[in-house]
């Protein structure tokens, strides 16, 4: 019998393809007799998605000591009130972005403590480790912020929201810290390399994917 | 020259009477020549007033450990872009709210593990203490619990808000930990018991605070 509880998180960048390939991978994992729920961080309950109303405001004026915590009470909500639960049920969940996230934009690119973040982190997933996580890398290009500006600019009005309007350097920061978290969990963390078409990166996902069913 | 930046605050269960006796103490104090802001917790900045009114909402449904964060991340807000620059600019802070109420509501009350929110506690409020906290002591009877109910259908409506429903247990618990934590630190922490008119607290208050100043 084939364990179908199955918690996978996807990591990256703005723009990296994570919402797309959560949705692929659902698909294939269905197909195949999972039942899969998709979620994300920050959000996935009422609170989280409030939490994560204040934390992508742009006018939100946000200490990064604040931020972090923010992040693990939507995270503790999170956890306990919908990915244990499905979990025990049986069900398989895909959630974009979860602790790795933290360490990466609040450790690396906020530059706060990294035993703090662990610790903190920890606490509010109640131990809860994904059993994979595909970090979707891209490189942090001016070309890549551009575009995305522009599409945060369609969705939000003039100014992109505030976690995308950081530097490039920010998101240099950013891809650096994940890359570290990669070789810090080389067992659960699998990179892979976007390419040029969707569908491409879809059959490298699959394939690290079938590795672990 | 006397300390005119001092950081006081008050501490005790719903309605105690908090929030006359802070606004009577910065009369007195500005009499005598302070510069007295008053504030309160969580609350005192945008995010921190965001945080407090998912708090504070009757529907949310928070697990005790994503509501020690909530507050953790609205006290360390509200202490760096509000009371320390505050203080810096030698003003006095009066503080409805603050540390204690943690250790009290997500340890006696919530039963959270009390080391775990004295770390947090000094992580957020980056270690600054109050020089004097007031708690206003008054016995959670049922005809106290009432009228606090009472006042809060009519701010509220129908339901009263998601803390003061709490049973009085509950508010039994909050009472013994403030008195715990005024006999762990007696330097600090001064008790009051509240007096049957509001003109007898008030002196009361203010002996305690001529002592200190």
């Amino acid at each position: 019998m084939l364990k179908k509880n199955l918690f996978i998180t996807f990591e990256g960048g703005e723009g990296s393809g994570k919402t797309t390939h959560s949705l692929l991978l659902k698909e294939y994992l269905g197909e195949r007799g999972y039942e899969v729920l998709l979620t994300r961080e920050p959000g996935g309950t009422v609170l989280a998605e409030a939490v994560r109303s204040i934390l992508l405001n742009p006018n939100s004026n946000i200490v990064p000591l604040s931020e972090l915590f923010l992040y693990e009470a939507a995270r503790a909500q999170h956890v306990e009130e919908f990915v244990s639960p499905a979990l025990k049920a049986g069900k398989t969940v895909i959630c974009d972005r979860f602790t790795d996230a933290t360490v990466v934009y609040q450790g690396y690119g906020r530059k706060l403590d990294l035993q703090l973040i662990d610790s903190l982190n920890s606490m509010a997933s109640f131990g809860l480790m994904p059993v994979l996580t595909i970090y979707l890398d891209i490189s942090p290009s001016e070309g890549f912020i551009n575009r995305s500006k522009k599409l945060n600019r369609e969705i939000y009005g003039d100014s992109g929201d505030r976690i995308e309007r950081e530097s490039l350097q920010f998101h240099k920061r950013i891809r650096e810290g994940y890359l570290s978290q990669a070789e810090k969990y080389p067992e659960r963390i699998k990179i892979v390399k976007t390419q040029e078409t969707v569908e491409k990166t879809k059959v490298l996902i699959r394939e690290i994917v079938d590795a672990v069913l």
